[in-house]
């Protein structure tokens, strides 16, 4: 197993992930591809169950096309433990760097989400629309990466960039980022897939209903208690879309 | 079989349903997931056949996924009389006490079809756009939840909750649910798909009319005539919908 | 064989429509589902081939179900030869009176389409966005029922409301039917089904360049010159089309 | 094998193009009908692997249904040498030109992607929103035939207006065509098929973002940089692009 000489000796190596976590990791890529928030590009992490200090992502690839033998394991600075030679993905300092931050954070969708696009580019964060995206809370965090590192290929290729991009995150659940796409986290690898596609879902309905007058948002206090209400609701959309996207190997 | 002590005495347990309503539910259930008007969420219901003091409605699970075995019978209350421990929806009460309001009610689903969300949000109602949609009569009833309980996770979760929702939709056929969905009625199953796939047809093509320019609208008479004519047509699409879903078990 | 006593005796019967006629029928009824141009309503007619004061069209039914069966013969009246007691559609009076009105007219599609419909009840025409369209020539006819009848369920349910519908196409290809859908008429199956087909894509580029700012549309001269080298290569698509619906029984 | 004449002697007839190659524009055609950026119009050509006087292009076809076999070599004046007798296309004259004039061109896409055409007919260029269509660098050409050739059927039906085409177009990666569609440039079939399918997600994108406010575009820096790091990704999403089209004979 290769073993890059970035990743040090203090983290070691963790145990091997739960199978199942792994399972659900492949799953998850595949839901986000069925739902349309990734499309060859985008990826799904979770941390890992053994080690707070190591997170599971698939090498390289299409997230649709993910099978539980694409899985690696990386410790917070991006650097692959068994990778075995195979191309990582450019930017799994998105994941390192905000999972070092936030303590809270189990699972990460970082994705080109196609209807969330045109909020980052504009400034206008993604508020609550409905109750479905009461995790928005009074709104999204935003990330130019011009701001901190002038003109560039717009990508979080290195752990500075991961930096700057968590502290931009803050203490919100998701962060558009000018240019690029947007980054989503949650407690859990079903909330976070949840909270990837009804991100989606709700920048959809905010363009449409911004086109027809003033739009009335869920208010903190109501979103606080709806994000509370959904994460009890989450398992019976898990089992629909996991259903759908059928066997993974 | 369960009984919920809240359901009483006096309502008693009505006879079997018919099981051809029982599997057209469950036909209701996909064809709505199939026709884009419900998601993992959302729920139809039909009145009980032989007690008008009951209705049917699926256990809390995906409308996709809906089987026979997985109709419950509830009474007015919202309480369940043969779940037999398993969860049921937290909005039951949009059914029953809807029913109890509108005697002439025999079926309704409940939403969060995405073209009419944007509608809720502005206080702008649907109007009916085409001769399709002549149900919208002169455009939908509209429900805050804020202005009858303040801050809350924006379910109708308990039955004050529903009695406000049904007052709120008087004796129109639709009900536009602020930062939330939409309810709508009809007077047969086959009728109020009907209804909610079109509710959902019309908010899009308003949505781009609006656009457009000022739009004319069925007036009141048009529409009253229309929604007559068409009903007369529901069974065309009932057997292209319900082929489409295939069998339900 | 049910005959209507309106058919009168003098048109008399036809002779037996050409197999390979009803069958392309019953394929463009299919198109027109799989392309979205109809959902359960709207309908797709050709003139017989051996009786110009006759047509074929569906008996009442969605349109992706048609198969060579279901294939009706009506004279211009809108009369049913051999419907054998089955519905027909409240609407074949669009067909006949344009079939009388229109000798050049050979096939015509019905229907609501959805990106057509905001153009009709705004008063916008349709004008060729892009050469596929050149058929649009100088923008869409267009009608309003409430001109000609008051408060009607809409529907062109009779000859005289025909007759109207008629006079409004002009000689023009398309016309808009304000809180209805639209008719397109073609000098063959094949072109009539291009038509539809791209009277709905131009209707959505349309709404998307108005949005974008003053747009310029194809002037006459271009309408034309496209229209008629577009005709040479309808055969292209209809042999993918026809393809992707496949075996019709 | 059909020798047209216009082929002249000089060129003479290339040596049979590398079968790997025929097979990757078979499966390029369908990648674009897959992706919906072709209908049943619209092509994909690669220059000759043996032969830069020469390109690859299938015969009149819609590009879902072109198997190896449709393969048809031309020379840069548009001329099939191996056409048997078949159909080709009326605009290959955009291929011949494009790769006369720009030698670093490999492969050509042309279509009616339908995001872009609003941009084409109001005068707009697409700009990269976002770095995955960085390749659209400062923005897009912009060609009106009208300016070139007065009232046409809008196509590029010969080599004097593919040259003024190739001129439209000079440097840039794409040019939009008024009233037509587009055409998007490569130095390989992979990349070609990436900006042709990105170049329509940017369009739509781009759209709704100009709904919404202000645009802040990638500027030229960001652009040539993100372009560069993406050229490194195109296999990603090829895979993946080509295993849904499955086998293509």
């Amino acid at each position: 197993m290769a073993k890059d000489p970035k990743s040090g000796e203090a983290g070691g190596m963790p145990g091997t992930p739960d199978p199942a976590l792994v399972g659900k990791l492949a799953i998850a890529n595949r839901i986000l591809y069925a739902q349309g928030v990734v499309d060859g590009f985008g990826h799904a992490s979770v941390r890992h169950d053994k080690s707070p200090e190591h997170f599971l992502l698939a090498r390289n690839m299409a997230p649709a096309l993910v099978r539980r033998e694409d899985i690696v394991t990386f410790d917070l600075d991006g650097t692959a433990l068994d990778a075995g030679g195979r191309r990582v993905y450019l930017e799994r300092f998105i994941h390192g760097e905000i999972y070092r931050a936030r303590p809270d954070v189990q699972a990460i969708v970082h994705s080109h989400s196609p209807s969330v696009i045109p909020f980052g580019v504009t400034s206008q964060p993604l508020r609550p629309v409905f109750h479905m995206s009461g995790f928005l809370g009074s709104g999204t965090a935003h990330f130019d990466i011009r701001d901190v590192a002038g003109d560039t290929d717009m990508l979080i290729s290195n752990a500075t960039l991961g930096v700057a991009l968590a502290d931009a995150l803050g203490e919100r659940s998701c962060v558009l980022m000018r240019g690029h796409g947007s980054t989503v986290v949650g407690s859990s690898l079903e909330q976070v897939i949840y909270r990837a596609i009804y991100a989606e879902v709700n920048a959809r309905l905010q363009l449409n209903a911004i086109g027809l007058g003033d739009v009335t948002y869920l208010n903190e206090g109501e979103a606080a208690k709806a994000a509370a209400t959904n994460d009890t609701q989450v398992g019976r959309v898990w089992e629909l879309w996991s259903k759908q996207v059928g066997p993974i190997d």
